[in-house]
């Protein structure tokens, strides 16, 4: 059989659906004698109270959406664990989209949320969404929506994020204090906020230390990968300019640059240090292990659901509630590479 | 407003909700004047057909469920990834729980997803899962279920795998090529399926080649960790035992072992080589870069996804079909670390 439901148990005992519903649920119009034999049968057909239906009535899916640009990514996955535990504490559900960094596929996918009636949905925007209209229309009609690192100022919502520019500017800062004067930067793509900062934050460090801000030292990754880090540095290396530090704005692009470097025979850190952004699991196994920024990705997990939760049950409510924006605190982690 | 619903429709149009519902599915007992009115007051108001009534008519909620050992894990995001992918393109959306490897964790999640009504339900079996009841009560209610990656031999239903033995096999048969005569094993936890079949490839692979099985070079890793990989390496080298080969259950473990041995000034490969499995992406980062076992994880959740599909049909259509395993080719992939 499919699935055991009250209709099924309400023929055998040729009672109507309405009282196995009540019998179930304990109800005081029903006998004793009845609740016992519903539920007695219940168990023995194995019954589970179906989930949508409940739905009905408390208006709740007790499920939440997540839209994510890339499962596969250290960091990501890390927030998407602590999304997962914090979830089911609180009996949730977490359905998970990725939009493959595309605006187009983000969109669909927030659409077929909202028509799945999740009570909540978790983003973190694709590297080309510039049009914020469909997150909008969501907040609009009161579905309770957060997104957390990948953000944008235009939206006017509850954010957990991280001060990009803040670290990238102690990323960069530690750099200089280590005797590094002339600075490189890996940056990533040129619309996603994080990237902006983290670019902004080098260049502040840059004019707070009296070091002249040269751009051809700065490099656009678009696709944020080992590749783009390792092919960098031999085009860096082969301009032969003198470059003694490198800022990457992920430990996956510095990793990149790092086997470069080994190739070249180019020593780390002595004659050039190397700096990377979100602490990845291999970033301490590499040689010369990574100094990085630790990137806490668990915590920002919990974070984004917690705040959901609380809106969601606001909203619920009908009660009165403000955005709020968490900013979780980075950590300089200093390793061999500077 | 919280969502519109094909009551409010009816309220403003003074009309019955069946007569919404019906003009928004274009019956025919509908005059076109009413299908018009109620087609475009939906669109002014951004309805949404409720999915969750829908899955009372079909009995479908387009929804599965996946329960995954670990969401933090190169090889299981890829899964992961594979399975949403193909997710999509057929219109399912997908619940992910993580069973943190524990096996009660894994029974109510399972049951969770079941009570949820999820069409079907994809699978890895938690290292300490030995009581297979909860599935089986599973597949005994025809609800779909397809194992993948670590699956138990004794749990009737269709799996996708790879053959670890076979892999194992190659990997240590691959160091004995290379010269090596001494070859230790890291292995994995003694329960899953998956850990025990790498082990008896090494063995067999040792016999195949006359050497001696010593079982006082084998280490199991509990955790599968870095830091096993890094402290048994050390320990290993303390036995002050003749040792020039290693294999280890995981890249992690691989190349924990790989910076402890960095560390000691021990040359990979001249004096020990190591090789790995699962292909991690840092894996070819590493200096030296790691000889491991290509592991199709993508194609893993593709594959999973399209047999749960098919099984999902034939159920919903009642038709008989039978419990397929699928085997997955993997790749020696030979690097700089043998």
């Amino acid at each position: 059989m499919r699935e055991v439901t009250l209709k099924h148990i309400a023929e055998i005992l040729e009672i109507s659906v309405a009282t196995v519903s009540k019998a179930l649920k304990d109800y005081p119009d029903v006998s004793a004698k009845t609740k016992k034999r519903v539920k007695e049968l219940a168990e023995t057909l194995n019954y589970k109270p179906n989930s949508f239906a409940v739905n009905f009535r408390t208006r709740e899916s007790k499920t939440i959406g997540l839209i994510i640009p890339e499962v596969v990514h250290h960091f990501f996955s890390n927030v998407i664990k602590g999304i997962i535990a914090q979830a089911e504490k609180k009996g949730y559900l977490v359905i998970i989209l990725q939009s493959n960094e595309s605006y187009q596929l983000e969109k669909k996918q927030l659409g077929l949320l909202v028509s799945k009636r999740v009570d909540g949905v978790l983003m973190s925007l694709s590297n080309d969404t510039v049009d914020y209209k469909h997150i909008n229309n969501v907040l609009d009609r009161d579905i309770p929506l957060v997104l957390f690192d990948k953000t944008a100022k235009l939206i006017n919502c509850s954010k957990v994020i991280i001060d990009d520019r803040k670290a990238a500017f102690i990323a960069t800062e530690h750099l200089i204090r280590s005797g590094c004067k002339h600075i490189a930067h890996f940056r990533g793509p040129l619309l996603p906020l994080n990237s902006i900062d983290r670019f902004l934050g080098y260049k502040k460090a840059l004019e707070t230390y009296d070091i002249k801000y040269d751009p051809s030292l700065v490099y656009t990754c678009n696709e944020v990968t080992f590749e783009e880090g390792y092919n960098f540095t031999q085009e860096l290396i082969n301009t032969q300019k003198r470059v003694d530090g490198l800022f990457a704005v992920s430990d996956l692009v510095a990793i990149g640059a790092i086997a470069k470097l080994n190739e070249l025979k180019i020593k780390i850190p002595e004659q050039i240090s190397v700096i990377g952004f979100s602490d990845w699991l291999m970033s301490s196994a590499i040689t010369p292990s990574l100094t990085t920024i630790g990137q806490p990705g668990y915590l920002m997990g919990k974070k984004a659901f917690k705040r959901l939760f609380v809106e969601m049950a606001k909203i619920r409510k009908k009660q009165p509630f403000k955005y709020k924006t968490i900013e979780l605190p980075t950590s300089l982690i200093v390793r061999n590479s500077t």
